[in-house]
């Protein structure tokens, strides 16, 4: 049986970046950029003080100076700092010609003249002050053509501000992927309906939709179809023209497992069915190659629950990077350590709802009290899932397991 | 002047959690329970099969069966596993009276009897498995009046599973918090423009709605004000009707820093002005208590970027958890250990924008080349903002310091 590494690799392989897209960056949020982006202009984009202040030479520190003008930010100064005068200045205000530093307000007295102008006495010694005390000089930042940011970087509120900042309001972004969740088998009633006897609630699709958008894709939920041919076929074909296909259920080896069949049946090309992990062990991959190069990734995930859940981050996430232009697709692996020990159970890889947390010592992770694939309510204490690799066997508290956050 | 500590738990004495709502499940991602959910049956709610298979009595293991039924998932089974027969069943499909174990389909062969009747023949010795192989009993994982999520808990997708399967499709939450962001200063373009001389974009309105987005909060943008009394005037009151206005600049020691002045005069009750925090100093806090007992908290936040940013998740950022009912609403501090030494200068406590990493032997952070408030650009390169609690002073390589993510 395949192993989850090839699996995720198979899956990989057949995921390509999706369309480039120019976008407002007030509409980028959370998708990645499709191309480096470098600054349009130093930042500063002009010597600028860092203080509210006076702008003099540091010569004149001991002497009470006639203000002979004020700049503000968003002003261009109009009046040059000579010897013997002060400019007024304000934060972020451009630095007037021949200022060598500025003296914060704090420090300073102002006066009237003789002959009613203002003048300001500095009340500290300046004398040793280097010159360029509480000036920013223009590009001490950025300059020009500098990369602000790298392509596949995923904008998050820094990106968006500095892009905003020194480049413009237009970005080349890959666009959102539409995902489609399709959830599937007679026992299903949708959310907001009482079970009946033998039946339970469609709680697949909220789940899975919720993990779409937090993985920054756009989902797409199709309700419930029934195992039954002509209402698969359907529902199947509905789904096939997002990016992505997400079905639940229906690829065991039930008589009612009509998945894989359906699939086949509508042009997609199976990649493979079954990888030895726990939970998820039924899981179909195929791909739709439609007639304009385009494609759709169609994951046939097991109905339970925690399967859909593990296997949708095992495998459907790093497909959504790669389709976004988040690299490396893959998905992030952290060593911790267990707390406690731990005993699998069965022969296959066990990924195992578990709780960590990043200490000064080290990262430790505890696996949560979990009956199985169906024990949803487990995960609620889980932030991450543990790869316990070899089934049937005990891990001593402190062993190192390899972590996957969610 | 006021410690950050000391500023946090200001805002947080005055803010308090927003009303309840009634919501969706469904629109529900990312806000904060404001009840304590309890399943409303059992999960499973009747004993099932975990695969497909077989459902028989263990002593019966060498015979040939009869195959009596079969019962897939959504039907109630009609008929008992008497000793001598065999029913067949599909995953998650409730069991027969009488079932002791599930075999599974792959550990069976089927004939057709001499009578055409459909029979199975188990092709492994199951004289010793336990009764209950293969099978989930009913609350197995749940039962009645469990605790699903408590109260205080953002809905994550797992959440949201575990609440449609286990409890209804509608839940009592914190409505999101209304957030206005009205950046100040003559310097200001739009970010659709090309700055002229002197002037500089508004960045902080975009990286700002942004961070409120992340925060789960919903952003209302409200341009820029000129630093002019009557205009800002009428924006801080468009502001105040959200339930926090944030501001950017204009809360310096300028001639035009008319910010907290047109706050006061707008009612808004300061609680604080200037914090001992680099970046960010100048931040001013207030609340405006309005006639009905709703109020709304009013940060303004120095205007160079960074200062907006880390003032931004330094204060604001505990006051939208607390409004939206999540606890502990102050930081989640790390501890983690320098991976080289670093200088700080200046006389305030400092946050320093930072790259943090978890590894086994613990979590390790890395100051990124900053060269002060203006520049976001460095902020790129950050995921946590790295606290170096004197200033003017030399840490050594592996030194313990706190850190924040963002």
């Amino acid at each position: 049986m395949l192993s989850v590494a090839d699996a995720v690799n198979a899956v990989l392989r057949e995921a390509r970046p999706l369309d480039v897209e120019s976008r407002l960056l007030t509409d980028a949020q959370d998708l990645a950029l499709a191309e480096t982006v470098r600054a349009d202009w130093d930042s500063p984009p002009f010597d600028k003080s860092l203080v509210d202040g006076f702008a003099v030479r540091i010569a004149d520190g001991s002497l009470s100076l006639p203000i002979v003008a004020i700049v503000s930010a968003g002003e261009v100064p109009n009046h040059s700092v000579e010897a013997g005068v002060a400019v007024q200045i304000m934060t972020g205000a451009p630095l007037p010609n021949g200022t060598e530093v500025v003296v914060p307000i704090e420090l300073t007295r102002e006066q009237i003249g003789d002959d009613r102008q203002r003048r300001v006495e500095i009340t500290t010694d300046i004398s040793r002050w280097k010159p360029g005390t509480n000036i920013v000089r223009r590009g001490a930042s950025t300059r020009v053509g500098d990369v602000v940011v790298e392509v596949g970087t995923v904008l998050r509120p820094q990106e968006l501000g500095a892009i905003a900042e020194l480049c413009g309001s237009v970005v080349q972004v890959r666009r959102p992927t539409r995902v489609a969740v399709l959830a599937t088998g007679d026992e299903l009633v949708p959310i907001e309906q009482t079970p009946g006897p033998g039946q339970i609630r469609n709680s697949n699709e909220i789940m899975l939709c919720a993990q779409v958008h937090r993985a920054g894709g756009e989902p797409v939920p199709l309700g419930v179809a029934r195992d039954e041919r002509a209402e698969l076929h359907s529902r199947i074909a509905a789904g096939l023209s997002a990016d992505v296909l997400v079905l639940s259920g229906g690829v065991s080896m039930g008589e009612k497992d009509l998945v894989p069949s359906e699939l086949t049946a509508a042009g997609v090309r199976k990649v493979f069915h079954k990888v030895n992990v726990k939970p998820g062990k039924p899981i179909w991959f195929g791909v739709l190659d439609r007639a304009d190069s385009s494609r759709c990734l169609v994951f046939g995930l097991p109905g339970n629950p925690v399967s859909s859940m593990v296997c949708f981050e095992l495998f459907v996430r790093p497909a959504l990077r790669r389709l976004m232009g988040i690299e490396p697709a893959e998905s992030h692996v952290i060593s911790a350590q267990l707390t406690q020990a731990h005993t699998t159970k069965g022969d296959r890889p066990t990924y195992h709802p578990s709780r960590m947390e990043c200490l000064p010592t080290g990262a430790v992770v505890t696996p949560v009290p979990w009956v199985g694939s169906s024990d949803l309510r487990a995960t609620v204490a889980a932030n991450c899932m543990a790869l316990f690799p070899i089934g049937d066997s005990m891990y001593a508290a402190g062993t190192g397991v390899d972590v996957v956050e969610w």
